[in-house]
């Protein structure tokens, strides 16, 4: 059996050879003797290949120094790495069989390292099976080194992220076709799906239809509840273009007119948070600038109690990455760093509204990549 | 957004409950002062839901001794936890917000702990949280701990396994609708997709179809290849039903007559290392004796170097669970235990060949839950 990330189309090895490159050398500015890449977005950002895995260990050893990486992957996985230029990134494939010991292998690849990263989605299972047999080494996590690459993308990932981001909207241009009173959350949300496949993405990641009280709960997906006319529907939806990069755009639509006599006044008090927060973005403004600008406008007309989560999150490979858009963060924006902008505003049991879309710093600026009217959206019912 | 795995219908507090009191018995068995679990499939056996996550810590605190369990989870997802029967199971709900320190939380919690142990699939971002808010505590897996409660199912969970495996039949049952020469693996992959899910299941976890010399890489998924006259496929189905419990099935068909002239005395011997193997099934057989049984026909028939992977592997809430079918595990068999019995024979370049059931140990020996013949499927073509 297998369950495998849908397959890209092979990267330049030119660009791989200069990842893995930049990868070494912010490992060994972070004083770390090797990086262990789990299968996931990090190593689809290295190798080109996201690959998968289950109990058996696969693995990228990126050494800091000169030794020669290594992907390590159980020979009956193999082949799914074939397409993988392991030769020009002066990667060497090593295979091992059930019953030998993966973490040897690599611990004796390695010799005796002082300090070794694991990607942060690496599983228990593995991290403390690395951990035993490295002995002395200290075990630290391999995030803060790729992401130091990952969060400044480069113009073919921007370019990605602009064709997830239009895809995404041509879907939410869609959303009157099926949205309608007297359908469930779940049948709309499956038609949502089918349309985002449709419109170019390989699959349809996540798909939120938060209908009436449901909106008002901000990671509810879908569920049975038949939605009326009067209803508020917050509409979260995104997935992966094939190549990898994500869409994730929220809009809010009402089912005929409101129900909820402050649904107005509030909605525009959220439209003037949300923009407020994307015309706070330009280079040198910290990600903690950015959620306050939309957390001050949402505070000072008195909501702030009903604003429960942070105004963002880097997007790329992974849907959730650096750089987050939270109070605290003092990292500073560059060009090529891309997020979303979502702030929400929640009425327990009642009703919630957000507005999402992904931006990206330019050196002018900002750009964004979702560019559906931002108005609440009044469905004719 | 969010992804989550498929609701199941709630479980009766009375089996969670009972499940909970003995995860804290064999926690305290194995000198460990707390479990954490993280969303999956252990989280699903406990609670009665799998939950999902990314970078914000859910985890469900299960101390040995008399402390209150807690369900640590951000306050935005908590919603998705509503149906957790907390109060009857006694886990008192612990929420936080982004900005706290849920490491930190749990680690106060748990006072000066001398071993805590994670879920195996815990991401490395926690478990070294976990590390550093733990101080001096020693950090274990709690696979071992909590794979002694699921690797022995009660009659509801066999109940559940054997209906996802007359599901998968109906699907094997309709191969020959869907495979024929001139159509693409992934064409024919698509439409097994959607027979996995008409025919009950939740969702198709994995497809694999691999024609020709695909069918000699176990772990190929679909491709673009078309498929051939003459072709030896291998068909390799599965996903969980709406309660969890999962499905996993091989059979191999012919397009026609095969092209290869072994290919009708390799296929015997494999069938015949199958058959062997399931019937060496019974309690007290160790799970390597299973594994020998299958290779000691295929090694003696001249094979052994062309089988390159394990007999089988456990299955239940996860597809690949304990316990494994493969030399080195002397763990006895029990009732109750269910795995898969998966012998294949890859011949490289050419042709391969595996035949899957899922099996049963009974108080009597053997049950199998795959009951489609076991001989070479030669379709028409």
């Amino acid at each position: 059996m297998s369950r495998r990330s849908p397959q890209s189309p092979p990267l330049d090895p030119t660009i791989l050879r200069a990842r893995l490159d930049r990868a070494r050398q912010a490992a060994d500015a972070a004083e770390t003797d090797a990086l262990l890449i789990a299968p996931g977005s990090d190593l689809r950002y290295l190798l080109g290949e996201a690959g998968g895995s289950f109990e058996r260990l696969t693995a990228l050893v990126l050494p800091a120094g000169d030794g020669v990486p290594a992907l390590v992957v159980p020979k009956l996985e193999a082949p799914g790495y074939a397409h993988v230029p392991a030769e020009d990134l002066g990667v060497e494939v090593v295979t091992w069989v059930d019953g030998e010991d993966p973490y040897r292998m690599i611990a004796d690849r390695l010799g005796k390292p002082g300090r070794v990263a694991v990607s942060d989605n690496t599983l228990a299972l593995h991290v403390l099976a690395f951990r035993d047999a490295l002995g002395d080494a200290e075990q630290t996590l391999a995030g803060p080194v790729v992401r130091e690459l990952r969060m400044r993308k480069d113009a073919a990932e921007i370019d990605a992220l602009r064709r997830a981001g239009a895809a995404i909207d041509r879907v939410h241009a869609r959303v009157g076709e099926w949205l309608r009173p007297g359908r469930t959350e779940a049948e709309v949300g499956a038609d949502i799906a089918a349309a985002i496949v449709e419109e170019g993405h390989a699959l349809a990641d996540f798909v939120i239809v938060g209908s009436g009280p449901n909106g008002a709960s901000p990671h509810h997906d879908v569920s049975d509840r038949v939605i009326e006319r009067g209803d508020v529907v917050v509409v979260d939806i995104g997935g992966p273009l094939p190549e990898g990069y994500n869409s994730d755009s929220t809009r809010t639509y009402a089912v005929g007119e409101p129900r909820d006599a402050d649904v107005a006044e509030t909605y525009a008090v959220l439209q003037r948070a949300q923009r407020a927060a994307v015309e706070a973005v330009r280079p040198g403004v910290t990600a903690q600038d950015v959620d306050a600008a939309a957390r001050s406008v949402i505070t000072d007309a008195g909501y702030g109690e009903f604003f429960i989560h942070r105004t963002g999150h880097g997007i790329g490979l992974d849907v959730h990455e650096e750089p987050y858009i939270v109070g605290g963060n003092t990292l500073p924006l560059e060009p090529g760093m891309a997020f979303s902008v979502e702030p929400g505003i929640y009425q327990p049991g009642r009703w919630g509204a957000r507005i999402e879309d992904i931006v990206v710093v330019t050196e002018g600026g900002v750009e964004s990549l979702n560019n559906q009217p931002h108005e609440l959206v009044v469905l004719g019912a």
